[in-house]
């Protein structure tokens, strides 16, 4: 097992993270969070997402979410579902897109009412106008490892999708497990294959803890040659096709077992726990992460003593 | 990534697991518990331990535990730390022993009042005594990865007590990641060191989900040779000395990856989510696995449509 010295980690909890959230955060609240990432080294932050107000009303800052947090320095992607949220993350001044699509119809219908066809044919375009307009991109296709209604879409289908999106210049593509059902030796295997067949690009890695794995798959990513993942701080998220689903995995969880494991991220983990203790001081969040627990114990234990 | 086509796995819930629970389990819900882990294919139990009733009053009622669950068809570990804890596991019938130890005199001390060489002194013969009762007899090694005292013992200190214990006839030695701290290139270098050095040792792991990395640490030591699992239903325990501890890596969430993966361990989901559930029903326990909490979540949700 031979472990790269360096991962990279896209930091999602701002979008990921609290889109789904009982409560929602006030905006400045979600800038304040943006900038404690940013001042714990997170290179790149899913800031948010140009996404219909009705489908993600926790979302529907996202502009000011985006002018809130200029010159800080980083990467700040906005999750974008079609060329209409391209425009408006453009206008904000995001620095990055996050092109959403599913590897499933199904998921894909329910999630942005049209067919994995139509939505390459949509998103398609939007890799050589990102270039133009001096946009990072990036493709993250969901449900890669089994949806919620049609299990397994199998290698055949992510392959064809990758393959297309590729042609239309996309270099960057993320393979994201939604629910979190994925296990190692899946991830290997789909994700070696991936990687050995399009050298040229560059695959990242979404993986959700739903069932407890999601290290599991990091570290079998790992090992498939993949050193990009995105993660959560506090590990919030879910999914509202997966109930019961925990989040993302969490990015203290994540950093803390990379750097344990002799692979730099760059991040550091007081920044990451500083930054779950806000989250965990606002209402109605819940954080998920291992690691914040050790913490918050051992601070009430000193507390107490 | 080559994974074994069969894991084993020890159930050592009613033991690890109970023994740390605010409110102790009256015995006859101890005894259904283990007649659930029974049922549901778990070939190993771990059904408590033999030690002083001061140290660890939740287990004062072992010899009825044992009496209450003969006949099961399963091996029925006793934990014990001394010759006089093997007399009584003896007398009450127990099946097998763990025979238990720290790799750090700063934790033996701590935990059985002694040095590690005493406590090898004491061991020692009764690898041979078990042979000639017809107990199995594993050796569980504490610390392997970790001390919350010592830091890190490094592979040395493991290497003689291995080697000085399989010269006592012990084939079959646990290496315990009792505070959760091992990080899968450490577990994956130390064991599979190990596993080379000693082919004629049966090696089993033992790892806590502290840091969240409990799985992936399961999938580095798969990946270096072993393929004996503890693990505890419902991801019940903890550590006294390791405040915000979570459990040990729960049996559900490690077959449902593990058969997942293409790994068979002959135990039966359903069993065990039902042996979770019946925790659950039980005053002051939690239930921390991630498994159980999605079916958890499908049952509340089933109930509400």
């Amino acid at each position: 097992m031979k472990l790269p010295t360096h991962a990279r980690i896209t930091e999602v909890g701002p979008r990921d993270g609290l889109q789904n959230e009982p409560q929602n955060l006030p905006t400045e609240h979600k800038i304040a969070l943006i900038r404690q990432l940013a001042a714990a080294g997170c290179g790149e932050v899913e800031a948010t997402a140009f996404v219909s107000p009705k489908a993600i009303p926790n979302l529907a800052d996202a502009a000011e979410v985006m002018r809130g947090t200029e010159g800080l320095g980083i990467t700040r992607f906005a999750l974008i579902p079609n060329a209409k949220g391209y425009q408006r993350a453009l206008d904000a001044g995001a620095d990055g897109i996050t092109l959403v699509m599913s590897a499933t119809d199904s998921h894909n219908r329910k999630n942005l009412n049209q067919a994995v066809a139509d939505s390459m044919t949509e998103l398609a375009p939007l890799a050589a106008r990102a270039q133009g307009d001096g946009l990072a991109a990036r493709l993250s296709i969901s449900m890669v490892f089994g949806c919620p209604f049609e299990g397994d879409p199998g290698l055949e289908r992510i392959r064809a999708i990758v393959e297309r999106m590729a042609g239309h210049g996309f270099t960057r593509i993320g393979l994201c497990d939604t629910i979190g059902i994925a296990n190692p030796q899946q991830v290997h295997d789909r994700v070696g294959r991936l990687v050995q067949e399009f050298a040229g690009l560059e695959f990242e890695l979404h993986f959700h803890n739903t069932y407890g794995r999601g290290l599991a798959n990091v570290l079998a990513g790992l090992a498939a040659g993949v050193s990009r993942f995105d993660s959560c701080v506090g590990g919030l998220g879910g999914c509202p096709f997966a109930p019961g689903a925990t989040g993302n995995i969490a990015t203290e969880d994540l950093v803390s077992m990379l750097e344990a494991s002799g692979v730099r991220t760059g991040v550091d983990l007081d920044g990451l726990l500083a930054a779950s203790d806000f989250l965990d001081a606002q209402p109605g969040t819940r954080i998920q992460s291992n690691r914040w627990q050790v913490h918050h114990a051992q601070r009430r234990l000193k507390q107490a003593a």
